[in-house]
């Protein structure tokens, strides 16, 4: 008899095909488990699947009293308290670098987009008012790419190909981490440095308690009125409301946001403002990058239930 | 007394303040010249600035028969009819590579915008559906982007540019020109031997009379159901009906399009398709490039104008 196994974040289905070939899966949908499930369906689970970034109370935790095993369905684990759970004895899995070229590419997209002010020129044909000859709003040429400082903040898998893919625009590259990293990029030892000096603002760090918030009205202030910052990361890292009132009073030029301090709330505040372009937390999205962290899944739940250590582990202070 | 120069196509007036600094400029906006200015004025005129895309009649040639240089603002001079210029000794001077960088990123954006479906998923987040929980038109995954296959068409500075930024992205490049290049990409010897074998084509050839509608309904059958196109030459290579077709048939995934056959028409059966990426030929449209572009008209008119051969002539069939 298959493994019982929670999903305890709300996944679309299609997601959750191939694990619940192998396991039992019960499915939460991103609600309390115990206001689906009984006490007693619950008490034999030794294995739930999250998104990561979501939060799993010590109270929700108590419903499951055999829980061995968290295994995050992408790459981030923001939502693990780690304290918490090593206190019980639960070890946690992820799937690293296996959206990576993906959120990379979203990344590159939305700074391109922003920087090149695609979505304006995108609605000027749409409307007609390019066959109109209505006034363009693209009459003012942006900035190229070509020969601009692109900051990168945090160098891990993400931080890599975002890095690799912008030297290829003939950019300068810098970076900042909590380290100096084998990297052909230079450093930066401070994050209010990298914003001095760069143009563009790429965030790739990992998301924690030490990061929420770290950017605030002060590096959005260092980064400038040209500035762009692109944001595949997680919200809690960007002080939202500082970054709407940089949008607004032009402090900076633009931004480009996959990820939202409360998602799926992307605030009214932000969804009118011309100049900055918004997806939907798709940066893993892609065919082979569900596949990749499908295959993540299968093999720390495998390994977990086959009493060996998880093949894709999450140490905390793994940050990079 | 500065000497008279024509405007023959029309340029916002911004582009030609540099110009409009050392050279007498009669601006006739795009239209014939002869119903702006007498055939006293026109008499004299020596030289004049074209966008390159825009034909010059033999009878509009006639008004000005002291002409003796064409200026191309931009790269292309595909207007230009060179067995015309010729018999009547008139050089030719474009502004060879200075937006190479700026078209080729605008490729970009457009190949990343239409690969990652940006304007569907940046709607739903503007439109509050995201944050109401609708069902999302990214719910299907689209395909990655690393691991496909690139292809080419033109291997040009533009060219080269586009395949360096697309090798970036974890792709396979090949491409497609009249010969082998020097280039560290695989070579197919005809366009439907790379469209064949791409997901993606990227069309970077210089446009003329022999590339007139070469990508038709043939070209992008063999592109396929999971291929796009991106387009930041001239609208002319691609037969637009074909590629109306083909979008609306689904027969190709995707297009991102920064030219069109007649500009500024971007057709309806076009601007409606959900799945084309549509930009206001704005490739070459950055405060940088613009300046490159005039140092290189300022350059070739001030050659011309003391009797030296142009720094950058345009030589009939340098196409590549």
């Amino acid at each position: 008899m298959p493994e019982p196994v929670l999903i305890y974040s709300r996944f679309p289905k299609a997601q959750m095909v191939r694990i619940g070939e192998r396991y039992d899966l019960l499915d939460a949908a991103g609600k309390p488990p115990i206001e689906t499930f009984s006490a007693e369906q619950l008490k034999p689970i030794r294995a739930l699947i999250t998104a990561g970034s979501q939060q799993i109370p010590p109270v929700i935790l108590d419903t499951m009293p055999s829980l061995g095993a968290i295994v995050c369905y992408g790459t981030g684990y923001d939502g693990i308290d780690f304290a918490e759970i090593r206190k019980r004895g639960i070890v946690v899995g992820n799937s690293p670098g296996a959206n990576a070229a993906a959120v990379a590419d979203l990344a590159m997209t939305l700074m391109l987009a922003a920087t090149r002010r695609l979505l304006p020129a995108s609605d000027y044909v749409r409307s007609g008012d390019w066959a109109g000859s209505k006034p363009s709003p693209m009459m003012r040429p942006p900035h190229a790419i070509t020969g601009r400082k692109v900051g990168v903040y945090g160098i891990g898998e993400i931080g890599r190909k975002i890095a690799a893919r912008c030297a290829a625009f003939e950019t300068e590259v810098g970076y900042h981490s909590r380290s100096k990293h084998d990297v052909p990029y230079q450093y930066f030892p401070t994050l209010g440095a990298l914003a001095e000096w760069c143009d563009i603002l790429m965030v790739a760090v990992r998301a924690g308690a030490d990061t929420q918030h770290i950017i605030g009205a002060d590096i959005l202030k260092k980064l400038g009125a040209g500035g762009v910052i692109v944001n595949i990361s997680r919200g809690s890292v960007i002080d939202q409301v500082a970054l709407v009132s940089a949008l607004e009073n032009s402090a900076i030029a633009g931004a480009g946001l996959d990820v939202y301090e409360k998602e799926p709330h992307a605030p009214d505040a932000l969804t009118k403002l011309p100049n900055a372009v918004l997806t939907p937390h798709i940066g893993g999205h892609t065919v082979e990058s569900h596949v990749a962290m499908q295959d993540c899944v299968i093999a720390n739940l495998d390994a977990f239930f086959a009493r060996k250590p998880l093949p894709y582990p999450v140490e905390q202070g793994a940050r990079v």
